[in-house]
């Protein structure tokens, strides 16, 4: 799992609970473990099947969710270096910037997408879009909402879109929508908007779209 | 109804239909009247309640529904001229470029949008943008889909929202969700690549997100 915000480590202790063998990657483990807001030590040492290591100490991992902030995407998984080759990349990441205050506006336009911007820069990887539509935690507690709600699948590789479609099965999800191709990532990052805006009208971002059809 | 395309007949028919008094605006009368694709003359013909008039003639309408091309909205409601003043405009256009093919793109990014543009440019009136996240048959027949689903409002004058507000009760919408004021509009029209992805990966337009909290 690379990233060490509330997103990464929601996945990583779900993961954990589902008995993988999960280690968290981050850029500077020092400067990670020192980070006072969140407390990445004391939440750390609470957590014993929890590993932190640096980026390029991941390699040899089989799958690798992109927990990161999406402006930092590509240089995280660049610094994992060729681990990535032939192994699926999860990616959860939304390209926003939030460096000119709330609300964040898209780093994208819906001529491309971060999963695609990923998928180009690291072709020997498998990326699959997914969950990046809702908070972490329903991400991987799809039931914490009053009735099955959908989640969105886009990648270009089939039988990682399998294998992810399985996690995703195990955390509970059910409606799990398959849009096609990484390029119909352009759909759910460009839903970031919507997402904030509907979050803000409601006063909570536990919430999720079903698609009823 | 400014607009004679298949969003603005089934609005129009629907507003017939509740027995409000409806006339559909046109750039140019006698150019929409003689296009064989779709046939206008001859649909006209069987809709003896509403009239087609050019644009400059709908001065006096209580409430414009703009259901116009998106990238052609700011002209036709500027032909409109000053009937819009102190009046509603019901935007249900999307700012979708079909210039470069299928799937279309935006013509703004999430720093803007449409109902914004046209509120700017016609700050008399009262811009409320709705309806643009769903095809046009649900629209008007939200019961189409198989249990209620949310339908979004973004304004910036009350009233105004609550006229609408009526008219979407009298269509059957009953989830009606307020996002905000007009600059919420760039949540719902951001939202447009994913649903024109969903669309692909349904095979139907006839779907509408139920947002679960």
């Amino acid at each position: 799992v690379l990233g060490t915000g509330i997103v990464g480590r929601t996945i990583a202790v779900a993961l954990a609970d589902l008995q993988h063998e999960v280690v968290i990657g981050t850029r500077d483990v020092a400067a990670t473990l020192g980070r006072s807001s969140p407390p990445m030590g004391d939440w750390l040492a609470e957590q014993p099947r929890l590993r932190l290591v640096a980026y390029e100490h991941t390699a040899g991992c089989d799958l690798f969710v992109n927990a990161t902030n999406g402006a930092g995407s590509l240089a995280a998984l660049g610094a994992v270096g060729p681990g990535l080759s032939g192994r699926i990349v999860l990616d959860i990441a939304n390209p926003l910037d939030f460096g000119r205050g709330f609300p964040p506006t898209l780093l994208v336009k819906d001529d491309d997408s971060l999963g695609e911007q990923l998928q180009r820069a690291f072709p020997a990887a498998k990326v699959v879009k997914t969950l990046n539509t809702v908070t972490a935690a329903v991400m991987v507690a799809p039931h914490l909402l009053p009735g099955p709600s959908t989640i969105f699948l886009s990648g270009d590789d089939a039988d990682a879109k399998a294998v992810v479609r399985g996690i995703l099965g195990s955390f509970g999800w059910i409606d799990i929508l398959d849009l096609g191709g990484i390029d119909t990532a352009r759909g759910t990052e460009m839903y970031l908007p919507l997402w904030i805006r509907t979050m803000q009208a409601l006063g909570t971002p536990v919430f999720n779209v079903a698609v009823l059809r």
